[in-house]
């Protein structure tokens, strides 16, 4: 079989995936933000009604995952592969949305990068010839986030002003191997960056080097520009980590005006989130609303969506460890 | 392209990935069991000079892979992704060993079942066509899992007599497009089955049915029996799991000898681990060593591998959550 790769990280697909569906349900702050509009569901409140945040997260990704099944038209029967994470510890918010969608399921971490990198893998499941198929999708939820990775919600402290804002949202998409809809063209799976930041209340600036690696990486591996692209956008750096990001392309001689990210769109400045949001769910939203539209509306012709990821833990920091960063990049073409 | 599909659950692989080399490292608790002298090296103790527990458990998982790599005889650079994970919250040992490796990095959940889940996975981007060689390897580690799942280590309490003890060990797997060795021919990505276990000291009854799912799917999927494989093994039911399943495959009408587990293999029963052995290291190690020593010698032709992970958190348990469990199958051809 002819290899599918291009230069040393990209690969590019012979049958791309097609995007038959996207849902995504968010938690209020969301709601209220700019983004509103894009949004498929917005919750009253961030327990809606359930026993835990835990079990209301893993609950908002199964409305997400049945939403865009829904929206696909197709028989749950049908779809061969879920792919799903999250930033809960063991993933139990996909394992338990799993266990109702009740379909064969591949669990990833990559942290806030997992959207990025379902659409990479669940694409490379469908031109391989695994599946006709794939469902994918990832959450993050405000309260379980803080509590599982900071402080005591009930203690509310002084964030750090670089510190992002973690969404409560969840997003999903069913790709297919045919059909009507953009196609994701080509990936970059990334590789992992470490600069050193130890600080985890700056994780923007933990990933920004690695969005940067891959931003570079994929551009050589396709011989191609920014200008190739109508938009290129990270996942979750926030303000921080972006103009680090850029900063990082510039003394790589790369400069453009095309760049932009998720966890800087979503909220809106008076919300004060400081530096931005973060989370699995940020770019997974983000995408599946905002951007898509954008994409089928012919607005953005080709989009360059880089989901980053900070691959700490709350032990490894106290262990005095650094934050490795990675970036996962999916070609999306309308 | 036509589709590699069997019946609802499998794959079949138009080109198996080839089992390049393998490499394992243990503890000294699984170095003085029977299987002692299948693995590549043994640790003397569980820290091995490192700074701490966590960071041996990382550091074990690099040295598997290094040997890996090592025994292909390969270049690091001919290696096209690294698909790796581990029991530990936010997959920390496989997040740093990959920084290390410096590859690009696909990071999975699948708790116990993890190495056989990697090498589906593994195998379908070899399959794909988006890689050439693939490295996959996953740790656990006693006392990393001990204090993050259970108590304090200092504590010494009582465990209780249907309790699994984690292996500490790494291992690891070059699997290629091409080459001499034992082939990864089909495999079956398991769905979560959940009967309602709560108890998080019996793990193996959590994950019994959901194993039992899984092969009763493989062989109706593959229109074969047990008799087609010369051995069937689950990653780490233990003594009581491996009964459980043995009795829910005999409800439905299956019963047969070439049945076993590698948390029952890996300890003596001297050794007084009680229900077994479990964790991610565990079907890794004895895979890499003991399984494949018997495939590359002739004895076994054809072994079904049917890696077994509990999906749950501490957190789930205290919220009173079930545990989901699930199964991914391999077959492995010499």
């Amino acid at each position: 079989m002819k290899l599918k790769r291009m230069g040393n990280q990209t690969v590019v697909f012979s049958n791309p995936s097609v995007i038959l569906s996207s849902y995504s349900v968010v938690g209020p702050m969301e709601g209220q933000g700019p983004l509103s509009k894009t949004f498929n569901a917005v919750w009253k409140d961030t327990i809606n009604g359930n026993s835990s945040w835990e079990v209301a997260e893993s609950k908002m990704l199964e409305e997400a995952m049945e939403g865009a099944i829904n929206q696909a038209r197709i028989a749950k029967d049908e779809i061969d592969y879920l792919l799903a994470g999250d930033l809960l510890n063991q993933i139990i918010s996909a394992n338990y949305a799993a266990r109702t969608m009740g379909l064969p399921f591949i669990g990833l971490y990559g942290a806030c990068s997992t959207m990025a990198l379902s659409m990479s893998v669940g694409t490379m499941l469908i031109d391989g010839g695994f599946a006709r198929q794939v469902l994918v999708g990832v959450s993050s939820h405000h309260d379980t986030a803080e509590r599982q990775y900071r402080m005591p919600t009930e203690q509310g402290g002084q964030r750090a002003m670089s510190a992002q804002w973690t969404v409560t949202g969840a997003g999903s998409l069913v790709l297919g191997e045919s059909g009507e809809g953009p196609r994701i063209t080509a990936a970059t799976i990334g590789r992992i960056v470490d600069f050193g930041e130890k600080d985890a209340n700056n994780m923007g600036a933990a990933m920004a080097p690695a969005v940067a690696d891959t931003i570079l990486n994929h551009l050589h591996d396709m011989n191609r520009t920014p200008d190739d692209y109508d938009l290129i956008i990270s996942g979750d750096l926030g303000s921080v980590g972006l103009s680090l990001s850029q900063e990082v392309l510039k003394k790589n001689g790369l400069t453009f005006n095309n760049f932009s990210d998720c966890g800087v769109l979503i909220y809106d400045k008076k919300q004060d989130v400081h530096a931005g949001a973060s989370g699995c769910g940020c770019s997974a939203v983000v995408f599946a609303g905002h951007i898509l539209d954008k994409i089928k509306s012919g607005e953005y012709k080709r989009v360059l969506l880089v989901g980053s990821g900070a691959l700490h833990s709350p032990t490894s920091s106290l262990q005095g460890e650094s934050i490795p960063g990675i970036g996962h990049a999916v070609v999306i073409e309308g």
